[in-house]
């Protein structure tokens, strides 16, 4: 059955407009209809078509369900923006797929691109999360200062990981030292590496410097690896291993 | 330092075509520059331009070093095609950096795609190679028809998986039986799933079907993720976790 998205679905039941308009005009569902609908935060919806308004379709719900994440530990991955605006998007997509709790694309001192205008990669976010078949999309923050983002870090429950290319910087690996069970942060840097103060600043703030594995990673490959690499080992501490 | 690509390097110290207009056409060296050329099989040359030929420079070899891979067992991803030929340059760009020694590109029965042109894909190859600072290209095979490969892979010294979404086959979890000791190749199907007799075949032939985490993942997704688990336990493992 196709899914639709409607993050207010509970509180009012019509389909926002694009994805009224899918309904309607693509699809051409009709009044009577019955269709699925997710609110991004777990709750998937049986619903049917009430009332077929191509900018604003009507449904009642028939019944509710909640779709638990597949991983227990929040995932947090905290990454630079490349320049090239695919390789984010790409990025939002398969973190999206494979699971994450929030996705923050950092300011840093080296940044090549500042901005990342959050519209297109939340509807890339909402795409993924519909193919995937979740009902959970990931929380999005953009143009986030790192000093401050390193800041905020400091009041979660959460084991903190900082990715470093500079090996002047004693490094663990990633795989040896995460255990699977800590809600967890992973910071990535810019293509030209975090600045030195920057570096300074989440080790005082308590990330622990790590590499994934003996290669230069892209800034996307790095943060994917970081996700895949995360639940991985969520998965193997979990299945006793 | 620009490195370039020679696969011939060692018999014959000539730039193929396109790397000699790339490095005289393009960046304008001149006779006596120094560069380094890999030629794919782990070897790293540091030459000399003898005769700066926009078609086919000559260089001097002034010293040779191997650049061993950062893995261990070798490692083999074997995938049915995606429609869309985007997400398997994008596969082949990844899986290059992240570390692979073979990409199999699979004919299945529910393939969508059957063939692949395996010129663009070898350009990304060496592309990725050179930019992740590796001077191992992954092999690469194209059209490879499914039955074929599972019976090639019985003179494997090797584990092997196969990644399969149908539940009604028992399955384990790849992060809980993957020691990160042994070559490994795994198998990962089109995005209609592996018919019942291709998934027949590879557990006669001793694959293990297994999940990588409880989520629908789109054919490449899964590929990249199946590398990515890989590795982390193979570093797991070299870590003595």
């Amino acid at each position: 059955m196709i899914r639709f998205y409607a993050p207010d679905i509970e509180s009012d039941p019509v389909l926002p407009e694009a994805e009224s308009a899918h309904c309607v005009r693509v699809l051409r569902m009709r009044e009577g209809d019955t269709l699925e609908i997710v609110d991004g935060k777990g709750g998937l919806y049986s619903c049917v078509l009430k009332s077929a308004r191509p900018k604003a379709a009507e449904v009642e719900i028939t019944s509710k369900s909640t779709l638990d994440r597949h991983w227990k530990p929040e995932i947090i991955i905290a990454v630079a923006p490349t320049k090239n605006t695919d390789r984010m998007e790409w990025l939002a997509e398969k973190a999206t797929e494979i699971g994450v709790d929030k996705l923050v694309f950092l300011n840093c001192e080296r940044s090549v691109r500042k901005t990342t205008k959050p519209d297109r990669i939340e509807k890339i976010l909402v795409s993924a999360m519909k193919q995937s078949l979740k009902a959970l999309k990931p929380e999005l923050e953009v143009d986030v200062p790192i000093l401050e983002f390193i800041d905020d870090c400091s009041k979660l429950d959460a084991i903190k990981y900082v990715g470093y290319c500079d090996a002047s910087v004693e490094r663990r690996d990633f795989s040896a030292c995460y255990s699977g069970q800590e809600n967890v942060v992973i910071l990535i840097g810019p293509e030209g590496d975090f600045s030195p103060s920057e570096i300074k600043a989440a080790i005082s703030a308590g990330f622990i410097p790590v590499t994934f594995g003996d290669t230069r990673l892209r800034t996307e490959t790095a943060a994917l690896f970081a996700l895949c690499a995360t639940h991985t080992l969520i998965d193997r501490f979990e299945s006793g291993r």
